[in-house]
C-alpha cells in the first residue's frame, strides 16, 4: 500500500480530489455572525449545536462571538468539544451503559448537562455520575409535537423533575425541547408558535405548580431560529444548521440559496449517456435526503444553475438531469452542489475545505465525526 | 479531550457502543462460499467489488476462496485493496486530474484495469499512464439500460476501442456493462435478461467485426448473480452486495433474510411516546434507503421481528413503529436492524464487529472507508 497524503493544501479548488465538502469562509462568518447577534440582541443564550460542523474550528468560532456553550449528540462529539469548551449539553439520552460510562468519563472541568425522558435514564445517570463523583445537571425533555423523545405530558415533566430533584448526584437544571415538527417558512409559522407557547405554558405552570420551576427553558432549531423571541419562555437555544445552511433550509424560506456555506465540490465523470452529466458526489457524498417539498425534486441543486438537480443517485454516481437547462458541462469540469441536507454531508467527510472563490485558504478535520 | 479508547474487544455486543455495525461471522463466510462456488462450478471469473466492505480483511477471504482480483469505484479503495491483491479493476471514469495522478500511484506491482466511457477519458488516462512508464488495461464501458455511464451504441465502443488499441501506454482488454436497471426477482428476470443477451451480443459482433474482439466481457451485480450463466457472453462478474446482503436484497428474493450477514446494533433510548421506541440508529447509521417496492415502508427492519420497521429518522434517532406489534422493548434493550442498503451503512462506519450469536470474535477497520 502506497498511501499518497495530501501533505500540502492545494492552492485552487482545482487542485482538490473530488468528491469534496468546502466551505465559503465569507458566508459562513456572515451565517455564524448573525445568529450570534439575533441571540445576543434578545438576551437570549445561543447553545449552537456541534452535530452540523462536528468540528473544534467552528465551535471555537461560536464561542468566540459569544455562544454559551456547546450542545452534543454523541459522546464522541462532548470528547473532542471539550478542548475548547467547559460547558456541555448532551442533548440525547443518556441510556446504554458504554454511552453512559463515556459520558461521565469527560474531563472534569466539563459541566455537563444532560436531556431525558425516562425514570430508567435518571436512574442510571444518576448511578452513573455518583461512581463517577461528579455532579451532572439534567433537562427534562418534552415532547411538544415533533413525537420523537420527550413526555408527553405535564404530569409526567413534573414526576422526572422531583425524581431528578431527589438524586443527590444530579441537578434538576430545566424543560428542554425540541420543535423539529416546525418546518414551515418563518412567515407561516404563527399558529404552530402559538400553540408551542401554549403547550410550553402548560408544562411550566405544573412545574412551577409542583415547586419545580425551570432555571432554564432550552429550544430552538434553525427553522424556527429567527422567531425564538416570540417564546418568552425559552431561555435557551440549540440551532445546528444555521451554521452552513443547505438547500432544504433555503427552500423553507429561512435563508436564501447564497447563505449556503458547504458545497460539494465534484467532477463530471461522464455525459455519454444524452440530456444529463454523471458527478462523482452520488449517496456516499450527499446522503439521500428529500427535501419537504417534494415537488422540488432532487437530492442537491447545482450551485450555479439551482434548476439542475441531483435527480438519481448510485453510491459514488449523482445523475445531473440537463433535459430542462440548455448547459452542457464538459467530462472533467468541476461542480459545486448545494446539498439538501449538510449535517448529513458533513458525517460523511474526514476533512472541509475553507475557500474563498477559487482560492483554497485553509483545511480541518471533522474531528468529531464518527464513533470512536 | 480524554479520549476514552476501546482498547479491548468487548466479549459479547452488550459491550460495545451502539450504534455499531456487526457482522454475523457464519452468515458471511456461508454468502462468500456460495458466490465463490457458483462462479467456480460455471467458469467465470469472479472480481468481487470491495465498495460493500471496504475492508481487505474480507477481500482476503474472497480472494482465499478463488476470486480472480477485486474491482474498486474509488483510488482509497485501489490503495487499501493494494495489500491484499495485484490485479485490481477501477470500475469508475478515471477523470479529473487528483483522482488520475493518485491512481497511477498504486504500486507498481499491481496490474491496473480501468473502465471508461469517453475520449476524454482515454486521453487523460494514456497521458498519465505514460508519464508513469505503466500501461494501463482498459475495458470500454457500455450502457446497457441503466443510463449512468457507458456508451449507448455498437459504434461508440467500436471508436473508443479502437482509439483505447492505438495509444502504447494502454491496453484494449475487454468490454464492461453494469446491468443495475434489472431488480427484478430471480424468477422474473427472463425478459431483461433477454434483451441484455442481444444488446451485448450487437456490441459484440460489432466490435469483432472491427477487429477488436474482447478478451473480457465484464458484467454482473448481486440481484442478477445467480442467472449470470445464463449470458453466455459474461466471462467475468462484479458483485458485492452479495457479502453481506441487505433487507433490498432480500426483498427483490436473491436472498433471505436470514442470509444477512450484517445488522445495525442499536439501543432503545426512548419509549415516552407511546406506540414506539426511539433508537439510535439514524440517518447517520442507516443512511436513508427506500427499498425498490415503496409499498415496504422503512429504512430497515428488526432483525428478530421483521415486520417492525424504522418508519422515521433524524440524524441520530430512528423511530421504531409498534402499532402493528405487541413487542414492547424497554429502555436499554439492544435490538439488531437489518439496514436496507448495507454498502452505505458501512461507509458510515470506521470499524466493524466480527460475532457469533452474543459472543464479539473480532473487529476490523472499514479501511477504505473515506477519501484520504
Amino acid at each position: 500500500m502506497t498511501p499518497v497524503e495530501q501533505t500540502t493544501t492545494p492552492a485552487t479548488i482545482a487542485g482538490i480530489e473530488t468528491p469534496a465538502a468546502i466551505v465559503d469562509l465569507g458566508r459562513l462568518a456572515a451565517n455564524l455572525d448573525r445568529a450570534a447577534s439575533y441571540a445576543t440582541s434578545h438576551g437570549i443564550a445561543l447553545r449552537p449545536h456541534v452535530k452540523t460542523h462536528k468540528s473544534p474550528v467552528i465551535a471555537r468560532e461560536q464561542l468566540r462571538r459569544g455562544a454559551a456553550g456547546l450542545t452534543c449528540a454523541t459522546v464522541r462529539e462532548v470528547e473532542v468539544m471539550s478542548d475548547v469548551t467547559n460547558d456541555v449539553l448532551f442533548a440525547y439520552p443518556p441510556v446504554g451503559g458504554p454511552r453512559l460510562r463515556r459520558l461521565l468519563s469527560a474531563p472534569a472541568k466539563v459541566r455537563l448537562t444532560v436531556s431525558l425522558d425516562s425514570e430508567a435514564a435518571i436512574d442510571a445517570l444518576a448511578a452513573t455520575a455518583a461512581a463517577a463523583r461528579r455532579t451532572v445537571r439534567v433537562y427534562v425533555e418534552a415532547d411538544v409535537g415533533m413525537h420523537r423523545v420527550g413526555v408527553t405530558s405535564a404530569d409526567r415533566a413534573v414526576a422526572l423533575a422531583r425524581r431528578v430533584a431527589g438524586k443527590p448526584s444530579l441537578e434538576y437544571a430545566g424543560l428542554a425541547f425540541y420543535a423539529g415538527h416546525i418546518r414551515q417558512p418563518p412567515a407561516a409559522q404563527d399558529e404552530r408558535l402559538a400553540r408551542l407557547n401554549d403547550e410550553l405554558g402548560a408544562i411550566l405552570d405544573a412545574l412551577s405548580a409542583a415547586g419545580l420551576t425551570p432555571t432554564v427553558v432550552s429550544g430552538g432549531s434553525t427553522p424556527t431560529l429567527w422567531r425564538t423571541h416570540e417564546l418568552p419562555a425559552v431561555t435557551e437555544i440549540r440551532p445546528g444548521t444555521y451554521v452552513y445552511n443547505d438547500r432544504a433550509t433555503a427552500d423553507l424560506g429561512v435563508c436564501a440559496l447564497d447563505d449556503c456555506a458547504l458545497t460539494v465540490l465534484a467532477t463530471v465523470v461522464s455525459t455519454a449517456v444524452p440530456d444529463q452529466a454523471v458527478v462523482d458526489a452520488g449517496t456516499k457524498a450527499l446522503g439521500r435526503e428529500p427535501l419537504d417539498d417534494a415537488s422540488h425534486a432532487g437530492f442537491g441543486a447545482v450551485a450555479d444553475h439551482p434548476d439542475v438537480v441531483v435527480s438519481r443517485m448510485s453510491e459514488e454516481h449523482g445523475i445531473l438531469d440537463l433535459r430542462s437547462t440548455s448547459w452542457r458541462p464538459a467530462t472533467g469540469d468541476l461542480v459545486r452542489i448545494i446539498p439538501n441536507h449538510v449535517c448529513v454531508v458533513v458525517h460523511l467527510n474526514d476533512v472541509v475545505y475553507g475557500v474563498r472563490g477559487e482560492n483554497v485558504e485553509t483545511t480541518w478535520p471533522v474531528a468529531a465525526r464518527g464513533r470512536t
